[in-house]
């Protein structure tokens, strides 16, 4: 239809920022190593850069970056994120722009105010000032070597009020020889029509140079996006599932695929096709429960319910979707039917049982056992290992490494837990107990005691992370949970999942399944 | 702005489909009790129509429509929701069609197919019987007296593939006599620019007659809901809280704030001050987790957390804000966190210490104490009763509820767990024991049933929501993890918090201070 408009150059740059803006969302707090692996897998995904923090405002951010520049990045340019130095203050000056400088990447994010109104009520300087202090730091980041992507703060409201203002901010950028100029609607109040004439007056001077940062405090994040791209944006801010303060920042994970699947941009360089499983991997990093209605990416988001529509999709799929669900990494769930899943898990099955097949009878068994697990809360991403032994003791294929007789947990609120346990191996049984912080940590100390007995090799065990999942809320204390482990034995990493009401049941069975995991590993099998 | 394209006329019919488009939603159903309280919540709202089920295909909603009569609605227009027709099947012999007249309401929505792709793919019949369809079904119903919403089913879709044909279908049910005509984006496929030239060309010939329903399986609804309406359609018709299958249908708590509140339409009989309330109401009745994230309504979309953002807002609201809170019925959050400092601190001692201020040195000890606990993993944020518990009992003005002499969790891996406990409440001790779900259900369980018996208030506290969050990774089991709890008296919420390596120990204190709130509460301190 009406696509003429849209930019005749082909890409768009995408910047994710899910480790910076994202990170300003409530209950969101990553530490170093979240960080670490969320860039990789972002790099994998593709984005051209990855903001990912201010070393600046914060000691923790400026150890990340001494951590990140040993990663062997394929695609992405990490980006270090600060602001134009104070009023008054001359950019050479300024400790938090040595900081940039220092950090070791060689793209960095400036944000400066470009709203009179910000200016003067906020900033409380004047708007020569404003401009000068735009300037400088941009000119001085550029003369240390590195590119600089100017984010005009309050772009959108401050244009309404007074645009020659706005204009001069961005002006100032470009002459200092800023790479992008990037508009952002930072209270998230603009109207899609709104920020496409804005943007269309930005383009008309500064041409491919304009980027496009909205909120979606109007629900209108994606619309907005799109609109500026179609004003002739080249570059795109946002987060991955959307996360950030208040009602968070423009989601990648909606604006991507319809930049690229819709609108015919090309925005990654890693492959479309990964969206959903890295947008539910950040998700699980950040200990956040997945939005499963998210378009696209979302479990619900290609599921059918209402039965006119499932037949309608099984005669013709564009029916009732408007995208091939594989384009994103997604896939077609047709509810209350035996369809979904089992491509999955003969797919699966290949490496874990190759004698098995489709037309196996113990096919069928593992899948409706594995319906019942569903809905309970067991979710095996990020737990593939748990996966394995669930079929392999299914199938009765389990070596007997060790039972659990008998065991207790005794706890206080100190920190200080103590668990009793006996196990046997071969008929041979084992008493003991241990202390530990908290009665989980009891609970794995007394176990891998009992055990080391019998298998010293559980010596390389490392229980590396420890994730805890309330799945059900508004059960109060007695909701569900899910506990996921990962571990790791210096060579190879693997991901365990138990659930249960109890909290230390949830955690005993990732624990045993880590536990036969790492005997496995060293049997060979 | 670019307003000038929007309809000069400056109302807009809204219809309201959460029970039944709503109802489609995964783990979604009403009750015929839900349902009842749920148009009393609307209709107080002010739409104007109220979708509320399919009376011919469904015996539950017809029982609900009988009782439904007898309510005496001030704003809404109660509507029934039905189809065309079937091929080969006049209107007057349709049982579904006849079970519409009979359930009592004055409006009906009926949706045919406008696409002749679906037409032939799906329905298998020819596109002039469908014409016929629509004509005869329409006809029929309004010979019986009703009005007629018609939903055209698919019709951005069809469109695109063959406009005469779709606008023939919309031709059909008008001259039939319906009274809007509806352009439904069935699968959430459409993209704003599309859906604004398309409702233009029916505008075009159908003026004010013209209704939008989408669906959100792009993130899009609310964007193309805007251009329809800027396009010249009155009509708009979506949920609340956005629920509905996939990814769900046009949130009007996100569509019609944005209509009445940035484009001036009047879009509601009622106060859109009543908004959030009504959103939250509706989102416990249908048992859904609410989103907090949600514009407008949900209670992080005015929820201020970084420093620098906290500091701006303190100076002027409009500074990060794009509508005044109470206009929605919502109201201003400022989040304690790492990143934030000093004046966020005298601004909530205002409430909750209001003797003191920036110069008292009490200030000083409790920002010191405050940057301790956060480096300890504390997180104030949705655990703000927390934060006011700390204040009281560092500045020595907490009342002494009780005191905990002894406690013993006793725990294995089956599902319950024991607890004993000994209290004393103004030197009377009491000891009990409690089973319960795990071992902090237990202790949950059996610290009530001790203080139930000096404060029997506490039999109104209902813990809502119990999170739990490993804060450190990279330590196995031993890890500290933070417990947050939110909980209700049936009138007041709030939030708690507490960390700790010990799960006990960190949910012990949450729990004691969601108590202790409690009994503040119930003191009227």
């Amino acid at each position: 239809m009406s696509n003429k408009q849209y930019s005749s150059k082909n890409r768009i740059s995408v910047l994710d920022t899910t480790l910076r803006d994202g990170a300003q969302g409530r209950g969101i707090s990553f530490s170093i190593d979240d960080k670490l692996k969320i860039v990789s897998l972002l790099d994998e995904l593709g984005v051209a850069f990855i903001e990912a923090g201010n070393p600046g405002s914060n000691p923790k951010d400026q150890l990340f970056f001494e951590k990140a520049r040993k990663l062997k990045l394929k695609n992405a340019q990490l980006t270090a994120f600060g602001s134009t130095c104070r009023p008054g203050e001359a950019a050479m000056d300024s400790a938090l722009l040595r900081s940039l400088v220092n950090c070791g990447t060689n793209w960095v994010t400036i944000f400066g105010k470009s709203s009179r109104y910000q200016v003067e009520a906020v900033l409380r300087t004047t708007p020569e000032e404003n401009l000068r202090m735009i300037y400088d730091t941009v000119s001085f980041l550029v003369k240390c070597g590195l590119n600089v992507i100017f984010d005009a703060e309050h772009f959108f409201d401050g244009f309404m009020l007074d645009s020659e203002y706005s204009l001069k901010c961005l002006e100032a950028a470009n002459d200092a020889g800023a790479a992008y100029l990037v508009l952002c609607d930072t209270n998230g109040g603009a109207m899609p029509d709104d920020v496409m004439e804005i943007t269309l007056s930005c383009t008309e001077i500064f041409s491919d140079k304009i980027g496009i940062h909205c909120h979606n405090d109007s629900g209108l994040a994606t619309a907005c996006t799109l609109s500026s791209v179609k004003a002739g944006a080249t570059h795109v801010q946002g987060t991955m599932n959307g996360i950030g303060e208040r009602c968070g920042n423009t989601n990648l994970c909606t604006v991507l695929p319809a930049l690229a699947l819709k609108k015919g941009y090309t925005c990654l360089s890693g492959n479309m096709n990964r969206l959903a499983p890295t947008a539910r991997a950040i998700s699980d990093i950040a200990n956040l429960s997945f939005d499963e209605h998210q378009p696209y990416v979302g479990r619900d988001s290609f599921a059918h319910k209402a039965g006119m529509h499932v037949n309608a999709v099984l005669k013709s799929t564009d029916t009732f979707e408007s995208i091939d669900p594989s384009a994103v990494g997604n896939e077609r769930r047709l509810l209350l039917s035996e369809i979904s899943g089992r491509s999955l898990l003969i797919e699966k099955l290949k490496t874990i049982a190759p004698d098995l097949n489709a037309d196996s009878a113990a096919v069928n068994d593992l899948l409706s056992e594995l319906k019942t697990m569903e809905m309970e809360g067991y979710q095996f991403d990020g737990a593939e290992d748990s996966f394995r032994l669930f079929v392999l003791r299914r199938l009765k294929r389990m070596p007997a490494f060790f039972e659990v007789k008998d065991f207790k947990v005794i706890s206080d609120t100190g920190q200080i837990s103590s668990a009793l346990i006996k196990i046997s191996v071969d008929g041979r049984e084992e008493m003991t107990a241990a202390e530990g912080n908290g009665p989980v940590d009891a609970l794995d100390r007394a176990l891998r005691k009992a055990l080391m007995v019998f298998y010293p090799c559980l010596i390389d065990l490392e229980l590396d992370d420890f994730k805890v999942r309330v799945i059900e809320t508004g059960q109060g204390t007695s909701a569900k949970v899910r506990v996921t482990m990962e571990s790791t034995n210096g060579k190879v990493r693997w991901g365990t999942v138990g659930v249960s009401v109890n909290i230390l049941d949830a955690s005993w069975q990732a624990l045993v399944d880590s536990i036969e995991c790492q005997l496995m590993y060293t049997r060979g099998i």
